[in-house]
């Protein structure tokens, strides 16, 4: 089983490619009409990560959002998000991070949120979470805010819901004090901090969640679907600092 | 006239209060119903900036977003926001800024946009605007977008425009591949910067936009009203990296 170390190297290999680098230029990967940013950032970190994994774990799986899906029989995959957030990357924004889990089946065994610019790598390994940075590692651990009226809410982009997801969550968004927006997997890594109490989201791939999962757990915070249950394959996703909240926010969700 | 040193002073003094603090609990300012945050941190940063200005310019009007204005009859002014941005302070995100500017009757001399956590001091004197961080200092520069269509655009909060305001903007952000919301002055860093394009705001005081204005000036940008004109006592603000730019953005507000 790979150890922290491991992850840090992972953090190492990825970093040395994408930080301090000239904001790249965007291409388009969505066809006319639409924008799904990639830049060579995202190529390049993605080939160094899968690098540094071949060399330890050769027979693994690996299954990149850039690069598809490597040894597809394996029964432990690697799931690599090399650049979460390129829209921010390529505003110049410093809330982009590298996402890395470790999955047995679906279930996910580990997983890393490195926010490069802010040298901040939070790990959720073993059934706890750290947050690894020059200053030394540190437990997560989420707030104890149990009231949507007192929670700090995010969400990535309140126009990327449909219109029926846009009316639910703009309940939740009138019931809370504080709604940030644009921070991608950035906000999961500020839920398990306790800074943030409730993320609100909806189509998310698997190499968007993965990694967020064994964080948000590991800090004791909860994390599910707009259902309730534990499935995040529909790509809608709520993750809360207390059940009390989680179950507040799918209440006004559902309506 | 106060240099490029002093201004690295005054960055100083409010780091001193603000970085490295933890995550501060908020105070409501605003009535029932309505929530505008108000921390410990920007009521010290605001005295520590207060106390340098007036051990250098002890005749200098002073007047700050927390304790109001002192010497008012004074014809220069210093205009103070400890902090701007206070919602993504008490999320423990980093995008929060030190707001100064220079005023002689109602024209900003200087202005600094200043992130703490980001180690980047933005400031607009004598007609240009420099980039100050532990890397050394460097000139700022906008980009050279001039079509809506390529622009990367930014905005507060897209739920703080009454409704005629939210009807324009949205024919801004359709038109626009990229939209990075709840920056507050630090979209305007990056406009100098260059790795914004477009920034479209409504609502503003004086402590918020007067530091705006050398900056985005100075680094070659354009910024005024909805109307198009340069008073931004109104409150409403575009900043955009070109004329042309500007001018898209404007009939498209106006429609």
């Amino acid at each position: 089983m790979p150890d922290l170390a491991f992850f840090q190297e992972l953090s190492a290999a990825a970093r040395a490619v994408t930080l301090g680098a000239a904001v790249p230029v965007a291409e388009n990967k969505a066809g006319e009409g639409a924008f799904d940013p990639v830049t060579h950032l995202d190529r390049a970190a993605e080939q160094a990560l899968r690098a540094a994994i071949e060399r330890r774990f050769p027979s693994d799986g690996i299954e990149g959002e850039e690069f598809g899906l490597t040894r597809a029989d394996a029964k432990r995959r690697w799931s690599l998000d090399p650049i979460d957030g390129t829209r921010a990357l390529i505003c110049g924004l410093p809330s982009w991070t590298t996402l890395v889990a470790l999955l047995d089946g679906s279930k996910a065994l580990a997983g890393m949120i490195d926010a490069p610019v802010l040298d901040e790598l939070a790990l959720g390994l073993e059934g706890r979470s750290l947050l690894i940075s020059s200053a030394g590692i540190r437990p997560l651990q989420v707030s104890s805010c149990s009231v949507l009226g007192e929670a700090r809410l995010a969400t990535t982009d309140p126009f990327l819901f449909d219109e029926q997801q846009a009316i639910a969550f703009d309940r939740v968004r009138r019931a809370a004090p504080v709604t940030r927006y644009g921070l991608d997997a950035l906000a999961y890594a500020r839920l398990a901090a306790g800074s943030l109490d409730l993320v609100i989201e909806s189509g998310l791939k698997p190499h968007d969640y993965n990694a967020l999962v064994p964080v948000v757990r590991g800090a004791g915070g909860v994390i599910g679907n707009w259902q309730g249950g534990a499935d995040l394959s529909g790509g809608d996703v709520i993750a809360a600092a207390t059940p009390a909240l989680f179950e507040e926010a799918l209440k006004l969700l559902r309506n």
